[in-house]
């Protein structure tokens, strides 16, 4: 049977780069499946994902590993990542009071489209505690105030840990994380703006499109970053609205986009399509 | 034969509205064509926009809006507008050195998709000079330095006075116009601004979205206020966009976005679809 | 306290139409909320939508129906309904195996975004059973052979009439009704077939999208008429797809779209903005 | 200076061909630009394109051609094409009596966003000389009549030959090409339909969406083959439409669409981004 492995990789574009990690895997007797390979030509930057295919009788995981780290990744000074697609994530989901996204992305769990674990939902508050228990997923209720707000992300982290949880998706949880959380999640927190950032970052997004004007609305799933709505961006999507639109249906038909836009970006990063680079990111194939 | 009138209507809302305008048109002899109403419920004000035909042998144009005003638009205190679809608007286009928006209505003008005189072509710059050319459309050449700007926005105006311009089209004209002019063009002067406004107002926005690292870049068609970016939006589009975009492919992907959000919002302004109440737009169907 | 109705109407086109409706209205202290109308210039035929406001006190729901017939329908020819507003419709939900379109719609039932009542749902399947449960709704499992498909049929008609259904929506289901379920709920079944009608009509469409290379896939809602996928559509949309898409993704992505479709289809049905007219739909806004 | 240099491939998937095609660059200096790769794993089929520069100095562009023949595509059976992006292809456009789409080719040829050359244009009817004169490209006009067309494709082509053109894009030419016109030039013959195939092939597709009351309307930019308007899609899209819209408007709207996917797919083509296999196509990045 046939092992499936995916490698990440960004470094100072040279010539060369591609043939020689594709004639590693093929010392390896792995095979390309797909590879997707981009050069940022301002940055000088060069950007790579391969899915390849192997036998763990001819290379052991590890074995990749450690050899591409001494034979490709440390004599080209890259940063890179690896993961083997038998390995399922292990996703934590934080959600607050609306439910849309939390059910859209349980609908797609249950029925095969996300290939994860979700070993828990946290929440600040009980409201969607049905939700989880109907999907029996453990439902993990931190109530937050400004005292204890720091001492309850303690928790969190804490259980996390315990879960061994890879990344976080904030499915429309209302509350701002701190650096410290941010710092140790980095780029593995992927949250859903309900705007076109940078266009109407902040709260009540739909409110300030109301008064605008707009004749778009739009959702924007990315990566957490201690500056508020400023992180890198993976997936946007918008649906044209107009006079007739109030506040309300704005915010009814912007659950539509929010969580298909949420659930593309938190698929990109399961996949390992996702690298990030400068506060950009290059979304693979 | 028939004549065609388009009324443009806003009040405050009361009940009765609808059957007072449509016993008007009626008690002409004349018919309606389309009718398109909107309430907005938190303003407690009403829209509406009649079309409709009648006879100049059971009452002559002049004659409706002399009564319109004295039977319903006084008594009801409406702010209104008639116009008749035989009589063409007659349009002023300004542009700097981008040919793309010109191009696309000079060729939709030719082809009779829009109905609407254009007697002139303003211009900072030379460069374009031959495109107006091709089509026979008078072309003024203004250079603008610093000082002489007002100077030569008071010849300008006094050309569009002679020339009797209806409204004015910014076809990406790289020009700040000064209050005196656009209180003189109030709600008659259409623009091109080349993002999903209120994202990345000013200049030089696909520097800021390739900065930004978004997904989608769009166009935005609106009323000119005093200001900057700020007006009524008319019409909005996006398309999508990926990491492999550069500054210059986003400068071209956006042309196409830019001169069809334009051509609508322009089209809709000729049609007497569009009413602005409180720097926000109805657009009728 | 107000109550809110809906009037629906089609008719030969005449002047005077709108005239008389919202005369009617106001006569009995009636209000417009919003106003739709609609004339088919080719066949003559005018289509109006009105929601208007009214108090018990001033005119009962049925003294509106008894006097609009009598005053106005009649005399004029129409074809009409009247629904109020706060009498939920009673929907039936028909499935096979896949989940997506039943989950999304019980989702958003439960978050108060569609008006309505579940009384059931109806299968050929028992897989999905564990959903119906988990939303508490009574789950029907009716087994279907080519020999007891008519007597199944039956069975399900009785059941509907028991549970005063108004109307039936195909959520994926994967069997074709008889013409005869079709008259009974004539313009009452809303169906989602996964392609944009009319390519790709029958089974097996994101097959036939894939051998074909089409760059966009879609789904159309539609009235189920005793023709095969030929029936009056009320909303479609579709989706960008490339050379890497497998018929598995397609399929996985086609499921987001018929979800969305299927969703704006019932909304608009059960807020009475459908209207159909030799085959092809009226929607108002 | 640098050389551009652009290599299309299709084989039978192996292993190693990655590997062994960006090695073949690395040793005569050349540098990869650009690659996108794509295993059609049912087909067995692997397709990629490589964008490289390289220097006169190192190697010149008949021995990379000679050298990549003999080492690699022989060896490997692959089809292949090598193509230098200083080499602009020459283009004729085929038209009949709608202009958009010429004006939107010529404005784009004017303003430098198509890389080519347009040495004529070739029209069965007059009425479009004059867009040819105002951008100076050379007109010919071949009236048609069932009796002549064969004489008169053999003198088009003639034509073309004699102009050395490499691809011929019908932008909106209402006539079908025969057989032996569409061999010579297969693959090379860029169309633009009117509808998003397969729906409403044949002629008047608005009429025909009128009549089944869509709610959408595309277009399809195709490569030509011998079966009327089932030839490889390269790029299709699509507008939203409504009731509202009569078969005219439908027109007018379908114009926007059709230019805009139509300069998509001959950009593809020019810049060698388009390959096909059974009737379907890869289009890179």
């Amino acid at each position: 049977m046939n092992n499936i492995g995916v490698i990440r990789i960004h470094c100072q574009d040279k010539t060369g780069l591609i043939a020689k990690v594709t004639d590693f895997i093929h010392r390896y007797n792995g095979s390309v499946i797909a590879l997707d390979q981009h050069t940022d030509l301002g940055e000088e930057r060069f950007f790579m994902r391969v899915e390849f295919s192997f036998k763990r009788t001819d290379i052991l995981p590890d074995e990749i590993r450690d050899n591409f780290q001494k034979e490709i990744a440390t004599p080209l000074v890259m940063e890179w990542s690896l993961k083997f697609t038998d390995q399922f994530s292990r996703m934590a989901i934080f959600i607050s009071k609306a439910s849309h996204c939390l059910f859209d992305l349980l609908a797609r769990y249950q029925a095969g489209e996300l290939k994860v674990e979700i070993p828990l939902i946290v929440s600040n508050h009980e409201d969607l505690k049905w939700v989880a228990d109907k999907f029996g997923i453990p439902f993990y209720y931190f109530p937050i105030t400004k005292e204890s707000k720091k001492q309850v992300e303690k928790e969190e982290m804490k259980l996390l840990e315990e879960n061994r949880i890879d990344f976080v998706v904030l499915a429309r949880y209302m509350q701002i994380l701190s650096s410290e959380f941010i710092e140790r999640y980095q780029q593995r927190i992927v949250n859903i703006h309900h705007s076109f950032l940078p266009a109407f970052a902040g709260a009540k997004p739909y409110h300030a499109a109301h008064a605008r004007g707009v004749k778009i609305i739009g959702a924007t799933g990315h990566y957490v970053t201690s500056e508020l709505d400023a992180g890198p961006i993976i997936e946007q999507d918008i649906i044209h609205i107009s006079h007739h639109d109030s506040i309300d249906s704005l915010v009814q038909k912007g659950k539509d986009v929010e969580k298909l836009v949420l659930f593309r970006a938190v698929k990109a990063h399961i996949e390992e399509k996702t690298l990030v680079y400068k506060n950009k990111t290059i979304i693979f194939m």
